[in-house]
C-alpha cells in the first residue's frame, strides 16, 4: 500500500536496525484519514462475505479494527490484556509473550462474543514474531470458530512471525512489509 | 440519544444498583454501526470548528474516538496506561485512581502530540467518578492546550463525576445519563 509506505518513510522514526516508531500516526496519535484508507485496503484484500467478526487485541489494534469494520459491516471484538485478573470461567484465555517487554500477558475474550459459527478476520497494527496473533488464533480455536485471514498494517519481514503463519496456510496480508532498516533507511519487501 | 438508550435497555446487563455491563456492544464486542451514530451525535453536540484533536484513554475509548474523529476531521491521541514504565521525560503524566479496581494507574501522552495550540475534545465510553477525565484534563493543562468539551457515551448520573465537571464550567455532553438502577430497571435522567 503506497500511501502507507510513504507515510512510514516520511514520518516513521527508526531506532537501530530493527525498530520503527510510528506512534505519530498509528499507535499513539492516530491519523484517522489514513486509517480509512487502510480499512478500505483490508476490505479489498479480504473480499469474502463469510466474515462475521473482526478480532483484534488492545490497545492499538482497536482503532484500526473499528475503522476497518465499517467496510465489512461486522462487529469488532477486542481481546483484553491481563485477563488473569478477571473472575469467572466464561472466557477464552491465551498467554502472549512480548519480546519487546520480556513479559507474558494473558489475553482473554468472553465466550459470549466468539462462537463456532464465527468466521473471523484478525486485524492488528504490527507483526514481528507474531506472538499476539498466535494468542488470538489460540482463542479462535478454543471457540471452534474459523479464521478467514490475518490483516496486519506493518509487518517486520526480517522477523519470523509472518512467514511462519503463511507456512501454516493462513492468508496473511500485510499492507507494508519492512524488509530491512539500513542505516536509518527503511527498505520495503 | 434514543438509539443508545434503547440499546442499553435491550442489551445492557445490570448488576445490583450501580453497575451496567455494556460489553456486548460498547467495550468488548463493539457495534460499529452504533459507534457511527454516536460519532455523528458527538459532532452535532460539539459543532465548533476550533477542535484540533480528540483525546481519549486506552483501551475502550479508542474505537469510539476513532469513529467519531471521522466526523470532525481531526486526529485522535490516546493516553497510554502504565506510563511510569516508560523511559524519558518527553511525556505528560497523570495519576488516575480507579474505584472499580481500587488501584492507581499512571497515564501518559507524548509531548509531541499535544501542544499549547491544540483545542481538545475529550471522548470516553463511561463516566462515573470522572477520575479518568480528570487525568486527561491534567495532561491537557500541562500541555497548555484548550478544552473544547467532554463527550461521554454513558454517564452514571448517580455518581458525582459529570456534575462536578459541569460545575467547573466544562461542556460535558453525555449521550445517555443513567439516573438510577432500580431492581434491574434502568432509569435515564
Amino acid at each position: 500500500m503506497e500511501l502507507l509506505k510513504q507515510k512510514i518513510i516520511e514520518q516513521g522514526k527508526t531506532i537501530g536496525s530493527d525498530v520503527v516508531k510510528v506512534d505519530m500516526f498509528l499507535n499513539h496519535q492516530i491519523d484517522v484519514d489514513l486509517l480509512c484508507e487502510i480499512g478500505k485496503e483490508f476490505r479489498r484484500r479480504f473480499p469474502s462475505d463469510k466474515i462475521t467478526k473482526i478480532l483484534t487485541i488492545e490497545a492499538s489494534g482497536i482503532g484500526i479494527a473499528c475503522i476497518a469494520a465499517q467496510y465489512f459491516g461486522v462487529p469488532v471484538v477486542f481481546a483484553k490484556k491481563g485477563a488473569n485478573r478477571n473472575v469467572g470461567d466464561n472466557i477464552f484465555k491465551a498467554d502472549v509473550y512480548s519480546f519487546t517487554k520480556g513479559t507474558t500477558t494473558t489475553i482473554g475474550v468472553s465466550k459470549d462474543y466468539l462462537t463456532a459459527d464465527d468466521h473471523v478476520l484478525i486485524i492488528d497494527d504490527f507483526m514481528a514474531n507474531g506472538k499476539a496473533v498466535h494468542g488470538l488464533l489460540n482463542i479462535i480455536n478454543q471457540a471452534g470458530a474459523s479464521v478467514e485471514g490475518i490483516g496486519i498494517v506493518i509487518e517486520k519481514g526480517f522477523q519470523p512471525g509472518g512467514d511462519a503463519l503463511r507456512s501454516l496456510g493462513y492468508d496473511v496480508q500485510s499492507l507494508a512489509i519492512i524488509k530491512s532498516i539500513d542505516d536509518g533507511k527503511i527498505i520495503f519487501g
